[in-house]
């Protein structure tokens, strides 16, 4: 099936954890409307790391590398996403041209490594 | 014509500057056999970022959003590059899937936002 047949969207309520620091993961989400909290917790203390609305992506990093996550996400508002998960991320990929996969992955690399 | 037919290779010498941090950024490089070193000078001081070897590639920052060099690079041994121009980069990213794309942007602009 092409792409458009399988996306699949979710609704977040205001409040609602969509991932946290460590889970495995599997999907990237892309932000049609509402608002998103990206945090880290650290001996009881949160650090809101950014705060993105519509037409932003985020868990897109172990999208590339398949490493854990590297922060919390909520919602802040209701909030609409659209999921694209590892195996429509790997058709994409697939498809994709090797410098700009090389690019890619150097490009996580060098964020995972500046956040450590 | 296709990529391989336009493919261009340079050789640089022990100690030869590629390019400069402010420059204008209109080539990536991969290394094919060599070593480069990629550095940045404050006040008199040399900060050395990386020293990367065959196979690693080099300058893709600028490829991407077109802003200046944010660090020099200089060969450290006789070094072989592979130079991956914009135009060669424009042709590449424009088979890409729209999501990989604006992934490179999201993860070229979290570079840049960091190493400010």
């Amino acid at each position: 099936g092409t792409m458009a047949e399988v996306l699949q969207r979710k609704v977040i309520a205001v409040g609602e954890r969509i991932f946290k620091e460590g889970d495995d993961a599997a999907s990237a989400y892309l932000i049609q409307d509402g608002e998103v909290e990206i945090y880290r917790e650290a001996g009881g203390q949160k650090t809101v790391l950014a705060t993105i609305g519509k037409g932003s992506i985020f868990g897109e990093m172990g999208l590339v590398d398949s490493q854990p996550r590297m922060a919390s996400a909520r919602a802040t508002a209701m909030t609409t996403v659209v999921i694209v998960t590892r195996p429509m991320f790997q058709e994409k990929l697939a498809k994709t041209d090797p410098f700009v996969r090389a690019l890619l992955n150097i490009f996580v690399e060098t964020i995972r490594r500046s956040s450590k």
